[in-house]
């Protein structure tokens, strides 16, 4: 039981209130495209195809992507292989999710007449490096940590590389919701610059994403919360099965 | 000596290339208001008075504040107490900066006929609420470390809240730079879907702030790269005069 000696105090409400602005960020954002954007269809209607695009990335890109990042935390007293499988399959969820969205967008322009181009403005730059990024850790990750795993120096040196180009992809990922936002408002709201009832909602879906994005670094990052490792890890790790 | 003992390979390549990056970006933000936008003015026109904003806020609320940051670890061998100055005095000149620049726009708001709302966007509340953060961790950091100076365990326990709302603001303020970016593409850019000059300068510049944030993140929180105490400070510090 090392890991009841740590000092995890604060950890359980930074954690839970991280989570319910998170949830409540998918919840808005599910709003404003269903009631304020004209709902959800496929191939159908461009327009309303093109709504599952901000619902799927807050999901998948933002609010599972964080949670994958947050499992070693939040489940600190699992084996650290189940940890792994969990924090890969969350993760592959998300890209799911991702690309699923990314779908939604492309057919979104180019099912319009005259069709819309895509890949120009500053959001699809760093929102699609963000999701490559997320990509390449993820390949990078299961080589190193899972299968066939690298050697425990190898492991070492990359896992630093692995952590902050993963809350980068974060960062980044959420950095390209604001300016999805941004555009949104300024291409759709009406009459935006009053702020009506639309842009009050985009806006604060905008706070909410700073703030769960704030939430989710700390809790990651904050030493006192880290994961120790439990008797079993050790174990596994001097044997070699792990 | 004790730093030159640390293992502080690749600090001066990093730093460097974070530095050139961050002139770039200044440079590139400079020849895009001062080109494209239709260069400078004060008071007298409303649409190149708004040209400072961008500029003055890239310098100071981005390229000076991240320097700011940087400063303990860029100067390891100064005197803490220096140190401390220069952050300080550095952190002064950003938020002067800051300040002409949030004058420069809403003074294009308010001078224009009919005037254009302020704070409406969501890069304004971001953005606005970035600089408050700045404000207010100046004042308390100023008061905590300099003067009066609070005891050492107060002290100890605010530093990580410095660093984190320190380094949070910084990516605000980015994140804001980001959607102010958003913003000027949609609105100024002629035929910006087709990815003209101007909107390539535009995205590029994004691209280089997420470069150098991201250089920056790093070198302020590579823990090899920490500044070590150096004799000079421990005496100071016990002897309890700093």
């Amino acid at each position: 039981m090392e890991a009841s000696q740590q000092n995890l105090e604060g950890f359980t409400l930074t954690f839970g209130v991280a989570q319910a602005v998170g949830l409540l960020t998918v919840v808005l954002v599910t709003v404003w495209a269903g009631h304020y954007c004209g709902g959800f269809s496929w191939r159908s209607n461009p327009d309303t195809e093109f709504n599952w695009h901000p619902v799927l990335m807050t999901l998948g890109m933002i609010f599972l992507y964080a949670n994958s990042i947050l499992i070693y935390r939040a489940f600190r007293n699992s084996r650290k292989r189940r940890l792994k499988v969990a924090h890969m399959t969350l993760h592959v969820i998300a890209f799911i999710l991702v690309v699923i969205a990314l779908v939604a967008v492309f057919d979104s322009h180019n099912l319009k007449d005259p069709p819309i181009p895509n890949m120009y403005t500053l959001h699809s730059w760093i929102g699609l490096s963000s999701v490559i990024l997320f990509a390449c850790q993820w390949v990078a990750g299961f080589i190193t940590f899972f299968f066939p795993g690298l050697q425990s120096p190898l492991r070492a040196s990359y896992m630093p590389v692995h952590i902050f180009f993963g809350l980068g992809g974060f960062v980044g990922a959420v950095a390209a919701a604001l300016m999805g936002l941004t555009e949104k408002a300024l291409w759709k709201v009406t009459d935006y610059s009053h702020l009506p009832g639309e842009g009050v909602l985009v806006n604060l879906i905008g706070v909410f994403l700073v703030l769960f994005a704030g939430l989710v670094i700390y809790v990651a990052t904050e030493s006192r919360f880290k994961r120790q490792p439990l008797p079993e890890d050790e174990m596994l790790l001097t044997s070699g099965l792990e």
